[in-house]
C-alpha cells in the first residue's frame, strides 16, 4: 500500500482538522500505517485560534490525492463525494469516521467505516484512542476538544450527544484548558466577519447537497450580532449569485447563527424557494427569515430541505 | 421510539440470520432497546443445521417493517437497499453492522454504522459483546460461530481477516464445538442440492447489483460436486430466463463452488456477457467458464464486475 492520506471535508471547519490530524496519528501509532494528514483548504480563522493554543502546524493543502502519489485515503468527518477530495471516485476508501448522514458514497470493495450520531468527528476518533489504548497527547487533546466545541456551540447545539459531555470534560482536563473559558474564546474567534470579503464569508463553512437532482449550498457563519452580518446583505447576495453562477448551484442557504442566543437567520437565493420556505415554515422577506432554535444544519437544516426537496 | 426491527439481508444466508439475532440480544441487553430479530426469508438447510445445533428457533418472515408497526429498523450483514426490506427508504435506519462495501445506501440523518473488511458480519458481533463486556451466552456464540464458518468457508475463502482465526477458537470454545468438525459438518449441510427445485437452487444464496444501470443478478451455489450441478444445466438455464424475465435482471451469474477444491464454475446469461467475460479474462463456452481459485462473491467476483461495467 501507498501512503494513505487522511483528512476532513472541502472548507474545513475545526472538526475536520482535528479529527482528521487525530485519526493520522491513531493509525500511525496503533496499525503502523504509513499515513499522511492533509487538508482540502486552509484553516478558518477559529481552526487557526485551536492549532496556534496547542502549537500545532496547519495541515498542508492538497487538491487531487492522486497527485499527491496516493491510491488510497481516510476520510473523517464527511462521506459525502461532493465534500471530498476531487478525485475520491478513483481512489481506494480505506476507512471513513463520521458523525453526519450518509450519503452519496460508494466503495467497490468492504472497507472500516465508522459512523456515530454524537456530537463530532472528534469525538470518535477520542473514543478510539481509548479503544485502542493509546494515550492522547496534549495538543491532541486540545485539538479534539476544540472540534467538539466547535461543532457543538460548547455542547450546546441540540447535536450535542449525551456523552459528549463528559468526553469534553475528560478532553479539558487532558489538554489543561478550562473548559468553559476556552470553548468561548476559541467560538469568538471564529465570529471576526469583518475582516472577510463577501466571496470568502459564505466561503467559510459551506457545504453542497445533492438534493433530488438539485445542488443546493448551504453555509454557515457564526457571529454575536446578526444585524451586522444583515448590513451586508446587498454585497452578500451578489457573491451568492456569483457563486451560483460559476459552481452550478441551484439554491444557495446561508445560516447566518447567533452563537450567543442560539438562533439564526436565513439567507436565500436560487431556484427553489418554495421548498426552502416549506422546509421552515416561514415566509422569505427580502429573501431572508428568522429560524428561532436553530444552530445545526445537520439537524436542523439539512434534513428539512431533503424532506421538502423530495425523492 | 417504536419496537426496532433486525434483520440481515434477503435470501438470508448463516451469516446474517446469526449476526441479527445476536446483535438483536445485544441491544436488547446493552442497550436497553425494544429490539426483535426477523428476517427478510426462510432459512437456508446450513443456517437450519446451525439453528438446530443450538436449539434456536428462527426468527419469523417479515416483508415490510411499517406492516409490522416499526419505523425503526438496524440492518446486519447488508446495507444496500435492494437486498433490504421492501420499505426499507421509508423507515430510520438506527444503525448498520456490515462486512460488505457500502452503496445504494443513504440516510436522511445520522446513524450508528460499523463496518469492518473482515470474514463475516458475525465476527463484528462478536467484538461488539467484547466491547460491550456481555457474556456471549453458548448458543449465541454457536450461531455467530456459523456466521463465520458459512461466510469464509471454515476460513479458507480470501475474505477470512487475520483477526478472524482467533475470533473462531474463542467463539468454538464458548459453543463447545471442535471447530473443523462443526464447521464441515456445517457446510456439508448446505451443499445439500438435489431437493432442490432449479429456481430455488438460483435464489439460495442471490443479490442484486446495480451496476452502472444494470441490475445483475449474482447467486452462488455451494456444492461438492460441479460436474452433478451443471447435468441439470438446462433446468437451471430455464429457470435463470424465468428469472430474469419475471423480475427484470439484466444479466445473472451463477457462482457453482466447490467447497472442497475452492473452485467455482460460472454460469452466466444475459445482455451483457462481454463485459462478464471481460471481468473475468475467460471465455464462456455453452454459457460456462471455469473460475480457478474463486469462492468469494464479494472479493473475487462483484468488485471485477464492477470494474468492467463501468460507471
Amino acid at each position: 500500500m501507498s501512503k494513505v492520506l487522511v483528512f476532513g471535508h472541502q472548507n474545513p471547519d475545526t472538526d475536520a482538522i482535528a479529527s482528521s490530524y487525530a485519526f493520522a496519528c491513531l493509525v500511525k501509532n496503533a496499525y503502523g500505517m504509513d499515513a499522511e494528514v492533509v487538508a482540502l483548504g486552509t484553516p478558518n480563522e477559529e481552526t487557526a485560534f485551536a492549532l496556534e493554543s496547542f502549537g500545532v502546524t496547519a495541515p498542508r493543502v492538497v487538491e487531487s490525492a492522486k497527485a499527491e502519489g496516493a491510491d488510497t485515503v481516510i476520510l473523517t468527518d464527511h462521506n459525502e463525494f461532493q465534500q471530498s477530495i476531487a478525485d475520491i471516485a478513483d481512489v481506494t476508501i480505506y476507512g471513513v469516521v463520521d458523525h453526519h448522514r450518509v450519503a452519496n458514497f460508494e466503495t467497490a470493495n468492504p472497507l472500516f467505516m465508522r459512523v456515530e450520531p454524537v456530537g463530532s468527528a472528534s469525538s470518535i476518533v477520542y473514543r478510539m484512542y481509548k479503544e485502542n489504548n493509546l494515550e492522547v497527547p496534549k495538543e491532541i487533546a486540545g485539538l479534539l476538544l476544540s472540534g467538539l466545541i466547535s461543532d457543538t456551540l460548547l455542547l450546546k447545539s441540540p447535536t450535542t450527544h449525551m456523552t459528549d459531555h463528559k468526553v469534553a470534560e475528560e478532553l479539558a482536563e487532558l489538554a489543561q484548558v478550562n473548559l468553559e473559558e476556552y470553548g468561548k474564546g476559541l467560538l469568538k474567534a471564529g465570529t471576526n466577519l469583518a475582516s472577510k470579503s463577501e466571496s470568502e464569508l459564505i466561503d467559510i463553512d459551506a457545504k453542497t447537497f445533492e438534493l433530488n437532482g438539485n445542488a443546493v449550498r448551504v453555509a454557515q457563519v457564526n457571529t454575536v450580532d446578526i444585524a451586522e452580518v444583515l448590513e451586508r446583505q446587498e454585497a452578500i447576495e451578489a457573491a451568492i449569485k456569483d457563486a451560483m453562477a460559476t459552481e452550478g448551484y441551484s439554491d444557495f442557504v446561508l445560516m447566518i447563527t447567533d452563537i450567543v442566543n442560539s438562533n439564526s437567520e436565513i439567507l436565500a437565493l436560487g431556484a427553489n424557494m418554495d421548498k426552502v420556505e416549506a422546509a421552515f415554515n416561514f415566509k422569505l422577506e427580502n429573501n431572508h427569515a428568522f429560524l428561532p432554535g436553530a444552530v445545526s444544519r445537520k439537524k436542523q437544516v439539512v434534513p428539512q430541505l431533503t424532506e421538502s426537496f423530495g425523492n
